[in-house]
């Protein structure tokens, strides 16, 4: 791997960006009716004459995405002035600073706003990484050795699941195959699956049309949200299944809506939809209960990871037989070190990574996780698949671009985590030119 | 009950304050070698002419208290102007307004710095109502019917371990001699363990000498942290049990550090020294691993809970057998409507609560819950023993009170949360009186 120069941190801004997603209950569900997708976004500057910026940034649906800069504030004391040395080693180093901080942690530990300002800055430090040494972000970890990544990974409180020595194990089986699997990803693109028609904020017809548009697009999975009331969602279901036919995958999502009994009662009454997979039935803190829900439940697959504060949680929802679809999400955890640790896990428990994207700048971030691991992890694409939904990708200047139904794979270097600096500007709260115009227009 | 007149918020403030405790290693432990113990401190003022004050907290161990501020901000708007009426709805409507602030949820939900702040808010609210009811928040709890304490407890995801039918079953149980075990608590006060003696920071001579005085206190157990060197703690446990003798209990607390294996050997190897539990010996977010532990480390009881984020997590460490004791922490989690939550899954598993204290504050809180739940769930003091460190008590203006190893019953109306205004003035970071003497001096 080339060598890069050593930088300094000269600066660590973290920026309050919100869009007004609300108005047009875009990512309405049972438990978020109106989201304002919001980012608390984080710019790393150096002292290197390439002039390159490292971006990331935590996803929040609106208020509280300024104690999530705070809570990146915090952080800036560990970062400002340290040394950026080119190395993987380093980067490790940073880590282990900003995750081991022995006041911060009381905070969480793990979890939480602050953990999410971790993995925002951890981010972005990954961003800066990859575009110094030129590749995306995807790339760079696929042609890091077994024993690089190995050495990247957080181990922490997993070794009762997952040893260093397993984990190499499970990196060295994926070898076999992995330029071929890089050219075919180049070509095809990623498996995704169209989440926007399902919104539950959406009308009938308007759900109708979407789906329909989204196999003609050549999805091969939607998802519809569900949990607010059941009549309506046995008629939503039943509008949904007629519009794609008996091929297409149909998800739903209930957003952390039920209690246990009601999950299970709720997922069978709507089992004649031939539902693929039931996300979120209940807390996302669930264990055991999930594993219950997934033995009632079944053969409809049990999908959560969206809001599993960490490692440590997911390593027992596997060890627990909870899960039959792993959703990783690419700024809830701390970084690619938390990351790596959770595919490899998932790998080691034989369950496919389905990542959580929408938002803003989830299906930009979480492609390159999903690319890496078939890559170099898990090898495979059977039953993968990236969610995707379709708005606010027009503010990066890397979009996420989806051709018959698939992520085209990114070429461009970094972890196409930059909003564009219009967009920055324009959607800064509370007092960019959008917030201005909405507060004139006696909205917000 | 005395009906409360109506009063409306005025003003809702947040002060970060901090206490330089990590000069002289006060509170060390294997994982927070140098805390400085903090509190993001709210003030509830109402336009009411009794000029009562609500006072609640989060307790933090230093960097980061500002992110706490930050949180208790980001739920103003929801008090701001608000009412109280002076009922018990009313106070549950409030619950229900800042834990199910549909944005501010995706930051949680149910924990970190954001579920913090909310309890530091309802702690505020409740401090208000019982100074307004004239009664110490023990008492008025004590007070409640069982059909009062099930409309205040939050069953959210418990339905599948605890009902509201159950909890009146267990209520009711209890409340034959009530009365009695009242007036027991005000003669006697309530069983505390002394766990000064035993921080990691202090000097094996330190060490001898108070434990040695703990025991002429009054106090039956005291506790010693572990977990940083097993050498040392070897010699540590030696020294305390020669210290103390045969018949005084000794706890042990990890803080966390230890992988399973680990923590099983670890144990083992000091259970020569009879120890009565093992606190937090791994990750906060086990509960598989934890109830591992505990079927390996048997007789040597497990006891954890101060870091568990919310009833969910208690829920599944109850279930899952996971806990000999079960350490509530009266700022961790979102107020009365959790705690009572988590007091009555503890008494419907059988579990004894041993509350979490010391820090800043926590011991002025916690004996009020421990207090009620033997009045009024749990009906008994075996096994049941409260935390007591004794410092920075002389900030408060209700300080807690030990006589002969006991928590003397708080008498005082409100839940002992206010700090002197001296002490919140002197203390405030980073300008006030104290910080500007400490930066002065070269050391901050």
């Amino acid at each position: 791997m080339k060598q890069l120069t050593r930088a300094r941190i000269t600066a660590v801004d973290a920026y309050d960006v919100r869009f007004p997603t609300s108005r047009r209950l875009d990512g309405s569900d049972a438990m978020h009716p109106d989201p304002d997708y919001s980012a608390a976004y984080v710019t790393i500057r150096t002292d290197a004459p390439d002039g390159l910026e490292g971006h990331g940034f935590c996803f929040t649906i609106g208020r509280g995405n300024e104690v999530a800069v705070a809570a990146i504030d915090a952080l800036r004391p560990h970062l400002t002035g340290a040394e950026l040395d080119g190395t993987l080693t380093g980067l490790a180093d940073h880590y282990r600073a900003l995750t081991g901080d022995s006041q911060l942690r009381w905070l969480g530990p793990d979890k939480g706003v602050t953990h999410m300002a971790i993995g925002a800055v951890l981010n972005a430090l990954w961003d800066l990484h990859a575009k110094r040494a030129g590749k995306p972000l995807w790339k760079l970890l696929a042609d890091l050795t077994p024993e690089e990544l190995v050495a990247l990974t957080d181990f922490r409180y997993l070794a009762d699941a997952l040893t260093p020595d397993e984990a190499l194990l499970i990196l060295r089986r994926a070898e076999p195959g992995k330029a071929e699997r890089e050219a075919r990803l180049r070509a095809e693109g990623y498996p995704a699956y169209a989440a926007s028609p399902g919104w539950l904020g959406y009308s009938d017809a308007h759900l109708a049309s979407a789906a329909r548009r989204a196999v003609a697009d050549g999805f091969t999975q939607i998802k519809l949200k569900v949990g607010a009331d059941l009549e309506d969602d046995i008629r939503r279901c039943r509008i949904a299944r007629e519009a794609v036919g008996p091929d297409i995958r149909i998800a739903l999502d209930a957003n952390q809506r039920w209690e246990l009994g009601e999950a299970v009662e709720w997922t069978r009454a709507l089992a004649g939809f031939d539902p693929y997979w039931i996300e979120e039935p209940t807390s996302p803190d669930e264990i055991l209960g999930l594993a219950a829900i997934r033995r009632a439940v079944a053969p409809v697959k049990v999908a959560a990871g969206e809001h599993t504060a960490n490692r440590v949680v997911f390593k027992q929802l596997l060890q627990a037989q909870a899960l039959d679809i792993l959703q990783l999400d690419a700024c809830r955890v701390a970084g690619i070190p938390e990351h790596l640790a959770i595919l490899l896990l998932a790998a080691q428990f034989g369950v496919p990574v389905c990542p959580h994207a929408g938002g803003v700048g989830l299906c930009e971030l979480v492609r390159h996780l999903a690319m890496f691991d078939y890559v170099a992890v898990s090898g495979t694409l059977e039953d993968r698949t990236v969610e995707y939904v379709d708005h606010l990708h027009e503010h990066f200047t890397d979009p996420a671009v989806i051709a018959r139904g698939r992520y085209t794979a990114p070429s461009v270097p970094g972890f196409s985590s930059t909003l564009r600096p219009a967009s920055l500007h324009a959607y800064s709260y509370p007092n960019g030119a959008v917030w201005l115009a909405e507060r004139a227009q006696g909205v917000a």
